[in-house]
């Protein structure tokens, strides 16, 4: 309790991303690193025995982090501490076949690749989740009229489903992005010290394709199925930008959404599922606050400040290679995974018992609907043969008139009657009822959605079944 | 020259760029939109006259912006100005037909689409032209050795080609993601003032299908292939998020080109073209500064420093849509169009007369040969049955004596003649020899770039053939 | 109309802010500044007449931009074209005497620094006023009760003068920063090619004290008190780096200003003023958008967003000076003036014209009374002896299910009922009729604005009267 | 090892100050603020025990974390939790007194600007002892000539001290800021749950003066000279912007002396320290790379990109506070804060066995010599009564020819000939000889640098000789 506890580690992010940034995860990737490579060389010609191998397997997960530590002390130097602690699992000869043509990076850049790989499909199996989630809501209140804002205004009316099938189209787009950047993943591979391949040119007699050979072998044993063709000592730093930019793209579309959501609980129309016990404030105990959304929108923020790292460093790194990314690479990049993933933690949550009510929704469009009707009015009034322009101007003061009674007296809304009293709408109020339903003017909303899902929604979901 | 000056405007974008983003642009696609809108409708079945539709297509290009002038000051409102400016021209009638149905976003939104993808295309047009010019150059100096830098420290051997293919692959990763957003891109296309098409219920008696067909047929008629289907009164603003970032991820790839570019002029090993005449500093005559590399990499920082405006601003649209997107919208997606252009309008050129000192940089490599060689000697040796971990111990040392007594004295460098002398490296002479030739340590640098060219860049460069 | 126009230049900014960072103030500076150093150097002994000082003095106004663009193409050199238009002006001798000593980050460096401080103080001007405009209005409506909400849910009361207090405070912050910057502030001075005054070694016959004078004395003839002591060839960019945090601290402000006026006039609690024959929107005529707040947050994201590539260039200046600043600067410095420039006058605006509903802010307040009371019945009850914890729990318990009642049916809020019948409150009608009283339940609202307004703002506006 | 582990906390920064972010300093602080107010409120005549304070006072420290998180389990409310758990330390009847009249926010915010305070005076220590570290670097190589750089391209002479003068400056500014935050900190203080006070009416019977006297006697007793004069339920978000503002600024200033050294390290002019066991490299044993200062501006970029979060917080605040500001707060001030800690820690390692290779640094300018006169000749020569634009275009066009000459054959740098031998500059051998001596070049470096740290860097030590 003496050192600062990060809370993404202690209560929001799962078992699960935690331990994909853990230091056992990454250790033992490295030796798995060690172990492949030597794999392939012997399989394409270079002297290893089996035994030397089978001790290598053998040894991958018992880390002893006790004399690695003392190795660093010594050599001041991550990589080669280790290498010797490994090395002496192995037996003395071990060290002659480990790390062999390869540099520090061979274990660093394809560790970092590895790491985002598997934490990129545990965003993605919980984006399918919520995506499903999302679905069944948007189906669910597709006829649900609610009133719509624009400008924070009350405007015309939609429906509570075609508001969430927005948000849910906000994720298709970062989920199609998520797809992009997977399908398009590559390992950095077997590249040596500056990128060239060079401490192969001897091991495997000048032979490019035995070299291309052990590169994409060793990719494929580590789970990839592409590799870079061409690197400096590391990958190109811009894939971290793209990383941070999806992760980004992602609190974004989380940020939104809670908004929304906060909206709508400002409103009493909808609210964030509450404990019987909770406390909603130790001062107002009357309160139920929508704290899940508000921490959305506070790890969102988060995240969207670490993405503009990703260029700097990407923009910044000199030549072959310079060090200023690596501590940085070390803390956003966990974090930014480390965050994603307690927002869709979360909004799997809030949505798994989310509370709509419909009385208080209602009542609000009830409300507004004089005000509504105009764009209707308008457009039949048009129809009849008004001046749509000359019309929209009449109705804008009526529509003033009548605001500024309700600001300052108590009287009704009487904007209807105006209107049929103007003969320049040629309106009866026949006319008026025909357009009056709420339901009747939701336009398409519902039918939007169900098009959406069946065109859209549905075929991505069919195609990922397995999450 | 009495008002503020823009330099991406009077200095650095093309005509072309700037014409995109022009008032007379904007405005005769708003009466494109108008026109096209009523085209469809017609085609629907709306009682639309032939003589009308000839009048508006007439006057799509004649906007006279003193009217317009006019009525904004009367209206406040600038749809509703050019609204009424375009109508007196095709007649009375014309209000009655136009913008029927639809609301500002309808004319405003399409237009930032129909803006933001024709930039594109000048964007993708520029990028091809620089990846041809990459290209080229990667396999002009794909044999070229130099020195590589890790850490901004002499590492070991590379090619200058093997340096440009890593840029060239940088941008090969950009266009993908240019291609991706095109590919994927939708007009917002008919939608409503809160994205229902609630007001073509009437107009079209309740028919979706004919409702969709007029969002498509627009959408085509406008240039596009697909079209939203949902949006609330406009397009998600997360669009103009992925077009800040790959304007801010292709910027950070020139920034990388044109640090490292910088860099090796700094090392009198390239040089940006000098005119005859030019001057390079007002105080130092001897001076030739990378000004076009440094003009790159200052455009690169404040595109990216837009970037961050698209989050915000997607992430705090509230409900069906608000206005604090709009100015900033109009300031930040032209300009950063504007210096993402000049800045390949600058990368062109600079390597359009790229000069490289071959005698320098021979120079460079034979000076640091001796250290470069120990990592081949380290392979050799380790071949030769030693231990890698002991002989590196030992090559270091001996590297570090070396280091100290040209940091100190004028002696030369005797590293090679200390590990011959060695014999726990098992070297002999002739095996130096075998490994002293610097066109022997670049390892696979010049088949890499074969590789990559052929594999990755030629089939790019084939599919992009009419650009 | 066929190229890009800027909106803060067409539309937002003013022509005063607009002249400072116009070609004519610019290019006047600059010849300023080489009359002055000719002078200042007359004044410590260099040989230069009154003759050619009087010329070179009539001709800092007329500038031929003509002639200057001739002599740009010929040398490509910005500063060399300006020296030989003013030298051809002032007679042959004058390139004798003009730039003795300096370098074009003289002219560039010392018209940056002039600029902003022009522009600050043009700031500072608007800001005073709107500080004192909040002032009033913060008075004027000290005891104006109005709902207070914490997570955008109803909390207790506060007086609207008291929140728009909290609005005057951010913007005294961002004065006192303000002031900190101009207080600081240097000029760059004479300093030659990379800072060391080299050049004036031999003109002063190393007479450091002479040099000095020379900085100083033209420092203040340029209108600045202090020069930085040290620079190399340019001012430290970590002074760019302020002024862009500074007015992102200011943008901020306003962002949070305007985003809650936005909140009320969803409530309708308070208006901007709408013009009687302005357009709320084409399709919607009752409305009335708060767009002069939404375009304050929008102008407020787009200074907030370049914040960012002040840090980024003054992180990346290497050694004496690198060019990577100067298109960013002369972009973004410019643009980010405008902007804020932009928002004060939005902010004035608004608040001049400011409506409040106090009807609609009252019936808000009733509403919601028994709720608000149920802190001050806690602070009553517990000052009758009862355990706070206990209570709070037994209230929080009653206001859950006061809440599901009026959520699904049409009930009274019985809240207060239920708590009198409740012994444990110990509570009597008379104790909840001392606390029923709005205007009782404002706690120190009113006071606190008085006593902030005389110990904090009054005594800033007086030592700023001339403002 | 199973879960991510913080580099900030396993490597780099100090156990001081992961202390101030720990849990134990949190909640012991949180108990200080109740004891506080208990204490206040009794010294103000609220009926409160000696014992019971006593009673409070003892159990300050001793936190039994799994008894609280018992009670969070139950309430869901992180302060309710810990007050139940301080409560039941001091006897029931505690539960009365303590947290009377206050919501969480009290004891939250009043927390998070301590532990900001105690954090700024850490980074204040550390920067005053680099401060004074860098001062005697720079006296101590104020007249070592050395190369300067513009664009990093060769240009005049500048001296090691003066360039470390302009670093040292760049901290004094970082300095400067500091001493303005913290002398106008204020604390948070006791303002109730929308900040109105309203539960201290009842228990000091409307008296504002007891209300204020409360506010700054609990703040003095936590060690504050100042409170808030106004407040929502928190303190103004835009005091977390100026701290994140600040810690950027400093790694900006980390950033550009972390750059320069890098770019010294390359050309060898200076070296970071290196132990004798350490492995630069484990592929290029003779590598020394400058890991620290990578290190350094690595961290740098890190704590640049939390700032945007600041501003978007402060932006986005609602009304009397929303709770989206939280998660994000928790994560990235503590993180910036040991962030930049561990910059300071790292540069003064750095400098305390920073190495600086004279005779490299001599044979550099000795080589550049001929084009470093070229100024004094232009002055020289200028004075001699010579047009300097036409001895300006002269120099210009010997240096290219030179540059030509040496570029591409193994020709000597003959422009000292060129110059002698051209009558236009009217200049003898002896006027050559004159200018010819590097220690003459150098210009007034050394006497700024003398003058700068009288001046301005020792009265601010003088000042702060306790740290």
């Amino acid at each position: 309790m003496d050192e600062y506890i990060n809370p993404l580690k202690s209560r929001y992010a799962s078992k699960k991303m935690l331990y994909i940034f853990s230091p056992k995860f990454k250790y033992t990737t490295w030796r798995k690193l060690w172990y492949n490579l030597a794999l392939v060389q012997k399989e394409l010609g270079i002297d290893i025995s089996n035994k030397q191998l089978d001790k290598l397997s053998k040894h991958i997960e018992n880390i002893d982090f006790e004399i690695v530590k003392k190795y660093e002390e010594k050599f001041q130097h991550e990589v080669m501490a280790h290498l010797y602690a490994y090395a002496d699992l192995a037996g003395d000869n071990a060290r002659k076949i480990l790390h062999l043509g390869v540099t520090s990076a061979y274990l660093t850049d394809n560790t970092d690749l590895i790491q985002i790989k598997e934490a990129l499909l545990i965003i993605k199996n919980n984006l399918i989740t919520f995506i499903k989630s999302l679905k069944e809501f948007s189906t669910k209140y597709k006829n649900l009229t609610t009133l719509a804002y624009t400008h924070l205004q009350k405007a015309q009316l939609t429906t509570l489903g075609k508001r969430s099938s927005l948000w849910l189209q906000s994720l298709i787009f970062d989920f199609e992005e998520l797809n992009f950047i997977l399908s398009n993943m590559c390992l950095r591979g077997v590249k040596g010290t500056v990128g060239n391949q060079n401490s192969f040119n001897e091991l495997f007699s000048s032979n490019f394709e035995k070299v291309k050979n052990l590169d994409i072998s060793l990719a494929k044993k580590m789970g990839f199925n592409k590799v870079y063709k061409v690197t400096s000592q590391i990958y190109d730093r811009k894939f971290d930008t793209s990383i941070l930019n999806f992760l980004s793209n992602l609190s974004q579309s989380a940020h939104k959404i809670t908004n929304d959501i906060r909206f709508m609980q400002h409103l009493e129309e909808i609210e964030e599922h509450f404990e019987k016990n909770q406390i909603g404030s130790s001062a107002m105990p009357y309160k139920r606050n929508p704290i899940y959304s508000e921490r959305v929108a506070s790890l969102a923020k988060f995240i969207m400040s670490l993405q503009s790292s990703g260029g700097f460093i990407a923009a910044t790194q000199w030549l072959e290679r310079t060090l200023d990314d690596s501590a940085c690479k070390r803390i956003n990049i966990p974090q930014a995974f480390l965050a994603a993933d307690a927002i869709l933690i979360l909004l799997n949550k809030i949505f798994d018992n989310i509370r709509v009510n419909k009385t208080i929704i209602e009542k609000h469009v009830k409300k507004e609907m004089p005000f509504i009707l105009t764009e209707d009015i308008l457009m039949k009034a048009t129809k009849n043969g008004g001046d749509r322009q000359i019309l929209h101007e009449k109705i804008r003061i009526y529509s003033m008139q009548v605001r500024e009674n309700l600001y300052s007296k108590t009287t009704e809304n009487d904007l209807i009657k105006l209107i049929l009293n103007d003969e320049s709408f040629k309106l009866t109020p026949k006319d008026i009822d025909e357009v009056l339903n709420p339901n009747e003017n939701i336009g398409f909303a519902s039918l939007q959605v169900e098009d959406f899902i069946k065109e859209t929604v549905d075929p991505i979901l069919e195609k990922n079944k397995k999450y």
